[in-house]
């Protein structure tokens, strides 16, 4: 009996060719789709798998599951990989590796498959990700095997009746989910260059953006985003729709070299227009809602959590630790932020919460102000003591008041 | 014989005040005023000083100072306190204090004082300062021992003679560097309230900004920017020209609601037009010269030394080691920066450097890729090693290649 | 009226002075006086602040709410103060704090008082804690407000018939619970000086100590202890048997000169025989059953925890989350540990558990070795990459594989 | 013309063999051994190689570079992996490492060879340091190609007349400087066994130590020690000198599960007895010399520090900055420090230093007394301020003074 492997199937393709190499190689193929909210045909799909030889075919749509398992976690922790990059491919692998692993699961194959080179970081999400959930599956990466240029495998396809996507002349290598697009290859390989503008997809350039600023109120319970303009939305809904509205207003282009877990640097364009708006404003309500010492704490923790969702171990105690920590810290996170959007910029222009630390007695400097001027001799008595102690001895003398 | 004050002038209202008052109290003050970029007119304020009744007046053009000694740290160490606040007022207290410090030992004062309030962080900076220099100095703070309305204070002003400012009426409260423009009270004190556009001063309004977007080359040697489209420039001279430049875009506005050292938090205004552009563009040089290990460990020591600066604690021994510290890992970062301004934007569109660390031949998609893949397979099943172990136990299943 | 003030009594010369103080002064005194694991008959403390005047007075065993709710997370956080002190005052106060609120608020008292000193920690430890449970308790301590040398102490003290201690002339100023006993002053005074033997109680000097060793098997369950040699305790009683064992061993003395909140370095010497013992004994077991990365990150969030406890802010949203996180990272930490005391040493012998990542077949050098060698090579060349890519920059040559 | 190898020679069994095989395999063998403080009869090794059929051979005494260069920044640093391990082997690769390339540049060899397995650490310490000193040499690793057992190992000894050593049936792996000894495999590997005696060379066991305790002054330079009972040592005599009298005492054992690089627990058992008493004196220096800022923030530079070298970083820009940093930090830490020698014990009995910022007028409770506790109340109103903000918006009330 052949033995069958669960391919991660996008049915562009790479995948496709995989489909028919691992055919000639004798497995069954049991192809798995996901609708992470790149806006795909998931009947298409399904049929294009079969008719490529696939034994049974699966597609989901986990857009609701993708936003609030594996989003909301990269909201509450203002996720940025080196402080640029908002974890777009890095929150879908671990789902894709999950539900691959139920289906191979389910249908008793032994080998699952993904379709990465051998040079990136997807590679490492996958197949971590998978002994995480089932050690005792097997990892197939067919396209890190190959060692076919372009050619070779447009030669395959060819052969094959595999049917040839009409850009195919793209230089770009593209990703995408509802947290947003990344794109490499091509021209941005030198770091010098302009990214041309159709390197771009999901936003417009702020030159070419609208010609008038909007206001936004967006509502936050708890630290996620729940209703744009008062009006409420399933968090998957609310992200594919401020991705609209953000992207008209050219918002969220980041242009990065950044440093792969693989030991390289590489230049990347995302494209995060919903993320850069609801981070901005969260990352404000967090002011006047988280206390001091939150506030100046977290930053560790995020870049933590940043750091290993980015490498692959989104299935790890500590990965778990750490996103129990950062819901924690945004219990208090509940309130509405005002933005306005234009030519690229978020602007928060107002933030307001029941919870919020902001005193306008302590900070007001009318004559309502409650705050006792008189404390502060004695808070910078003690808190300059050390520097008074240290330069009593630099600069031996002995004074004490 | 009267005892003698060196008193930080700036030639307001508040320090013009602080003068008569302390006349009134037997002191002979020392006025002392320091150019450090914000404009201002020390032949004007000279005299003032004097004409107010101080024994002696100095004025000091300290912004070639300012930048080299004090303003180069923030950027080496890409200086935000919380992330969004580049230290402006925090970077001239440590050097005003030095300077009183100076003029006190050279006029044989015993005392020397400042003219902040009582709730704000500058009284600490400088008190802090001062006792770190010379920690037999006694600070003396009136404004924060009168306990005077801003009526009284005129009443007194107007009893004393002293000039009364035509802006009187202004609700802000501002103080400005070449690093740029802080502004609180008035109707800011409400976070929910949109900052009207007479909050701001050295930067258009994104909308009011030129319609034409500008190009601009930028060169840093070892963390510090030299030139402007390929001109030099003395440090002091480079911000200040840059100020013009990008608050003609409308570039570096900042809305923050900060937590001050002094327990409360308070609602801030900045202006930093050069400081956005250079801190973003140094950031980009960064992301190409900076190793993986430097870029992921620097901003621990960022974050540290913004908020030991922030607290008034620029004279330490800790302060000095992370300045050291964040210079020795900028010794690479040399390179060009071509960034467009555009309406609020500082777009980065290419980075150049003879240090740079990205490998095209490594990065490269193409048929030139040095990169070994099949070592991926060796490094991937090491990196997921103790993920699998875990997994392993937690499944009861013992699965060894 | 009278007004009423609740005050935390522990039966000794400065707080009984004080409620006679307070009677003085014209306040009713409600005394409450908590068991905290020092081994105080609360019958006698009970009648003594009657005796002394007290209108109510208040005696609670809370032992089992200390260990359980309060050194619980000093063990799951490995806490340690500047890598020394295991927080032992640190973890009492709060507790006592809350217990004032409640006696404050069950008794309708506007006043709350605690009997410390105006230079250590203590009184900001209360006084924030008071006001984090109830901001509108007002908080009075007398002892900081005289300024009573310790001869006008004794003579306000015999004046008013307070017993004067028979240890009167100890120069020790002492404070202990079940994990621990601090001691300072006098002759300790000098950091050169060696502490005296009698600056000890809960220790022997291990030159003195048995001579024979003794093996203890402790059994931990979810990061806590729970056995000795196999036989179960409840946390409480667990700690103050082992305190006697151990301390028997001249096993937990410290001697440290620390950095004080308030702005002093303080000699302490301390003696924590159960701490030593469990937390050497826990960090071990942690070491098999802890993955890497959490082994690693742990530390971050154990310093930050006990440097919020040791500055009196237990009741904070910070502190709620670090404990939660620390117990969160606790999950696995269940097994047996081995250890020998032997003359103030702690030595593990041997640590098993369950819950193992310790993988015999991949750590092994016999023919059983189920390490895959070959992996190395990629493994190396990829962890390697960076180093390369930096050192053909330097030497200016290109080497790819 | 046959290729040339430099390898890395012990003069052990291991690298014996090496030397033969890679004259089997027609390469010309260079042997390099250095000695780096364990004892090694350098005239043996040198003929041995020769003996062996080495072309060339080098031996080298590096005691002093290790000591000065390599193990001094470990004493700046505190330095301890994981907390427990003082960085042992992880020292001396680096230095092993930089004498390869240089011997290999000096007779033109184009490999360079060690003698690691492929499972632990050193690989990746010597091809990582190898890479970055000359990215044009290729390194060789023996026996992790080979996949002898130890019965083959010894076979193909015998066969090429290697001489066996007599303990040949000795169960442990060893690796010795002047910092300390290290063993692992054999009955260890059972991380519940008791280490047995014969585990141990440096150190007596604490039962079996001197029965008189030894009191010891060590007197320290700006973070190194420099004397031992006034008595100057060059930094490499002091620390062997030490290793002889501490572990007459019983002290430095130490028994870890360690995380290794290559993502496996390993059980190893140290001996470190000069490093013990090293950083337990010079930490509690630190105690007194350090401001508060310094002695809270080094634990992090610290940590970073250890696992850059544990992990073969030596040679990095990182590791350069860090390196520059401790030392920074270690300035005024300069003094002499008691200590009693006892059993396993190092106890701390006094410490003393010109730098000392420990100020008696400050923490004494004597009349002496100059701090001003009335500070306290200001210190504490602002200082608790955020927290009573908090409490105030929890509780519904405001309550300002």
């Amino acid at each position: 009996m052949a033995e069958k492997v669960v391919l991660a199937y996008s049915g562009g393709l790479d995948t496709s060719v995989t489909i028919k190499w691992f055919i000639d190689e004798g497995y069954d193929v049991v192809a798995l789709c996901l609708d992470v909210g790149e806006g795909k045909d998931l009947d298409v799909v399904y049929q294009k798998a079969l008719d490529m030889g696939a034994v049974e075919s699966y597609v989901v749509d986990t857009k609701e599951e993708f936003a609030n398992d594996f989003v909301s976690y990269a909201i509450y922790g203002n996720s940025m990989y080196e402080g640029k990059y908002p974890l777009v491919s890095a929150l879908s692998r671990p789902l894709i590796s999950k539900k691959l692993v139920e289906v191979a699961q389910e249908t008793n194959a032994d080998y699952v498959a993904h379709g990465c080179t051998g040079k990136g970081n997807d590679q490492v999400r996958f197949e971590v990700a998978i002994k995480a959930l089932d050690p005792t599956l097997k990892v197939l990466a067919p396209v890190r095997e190959w060692t076919w240029s372009r050619e070779e495998e447009i030669d395959y396809a060819k052969k094959h009746n595999i049917p040839i996507p009409i850009n195919l002349d793209s230089p770009y290598s593209i990703d995408q989910n509802l947290w947003g697009r990344s794109n490499e290859c091509g021209i941005l390989e030198n770091p010098w260059n302009k990214p041309p503008e159709d390197a771009y997809d999901l936003t417009k350039n702020p030159e070419d953006a609208k010609d008038e600023s909007e206001e936004l109120l967006i509502t936050f319970k708890e630290g996620l985003p729940t209703a744009l303009n008062e009006t409420e939305y399933p968090l998957d809904e609310l992200i594919l729709k401020l991705n609209e509205i953000a992207g008209a207003h050219g918002i969220g282009r980041i242009d990065h070299v950044e440093n792969r877990l693989v030991g390289i640097k590489s230049r990347e364009i995302y494209e995060t227009p919903a993320a850069k708006v609801i981070l901005t404003a969260k990352h404000d309500l967090e002011t006047i809602t988280l206390t001091k010492d939150i506030a100046h704490y977290k930053p560790v923790v995020e870049q933590k959590y940043s750091e290993q969702v980015y490498n692959g171990l989104w299935f790890s105690p500590l990965s778990d630790a750490l996103r129990n920590n950062l819901k924690d810290m945004q219990k208090d996170v509940t309130g509405i932020v005002r933005v306005e959007l234009y030519k690229g910029n978020v602007i928060v222009t107002g933030r307001h919460s029941e919870k919020s630390l902001y005193n306008e007695k302590l900070a007001t400097y009318t004559s309502e102000d409650a705050f006792n001027q008189e404390s502060s001799v004695g808070f910078i008595d003690i808190f300059g003591l050390p520097t008074k102690v240290k330069s009593m001895l630099d600069n031996e003398v002995d004074v004490y008041d």
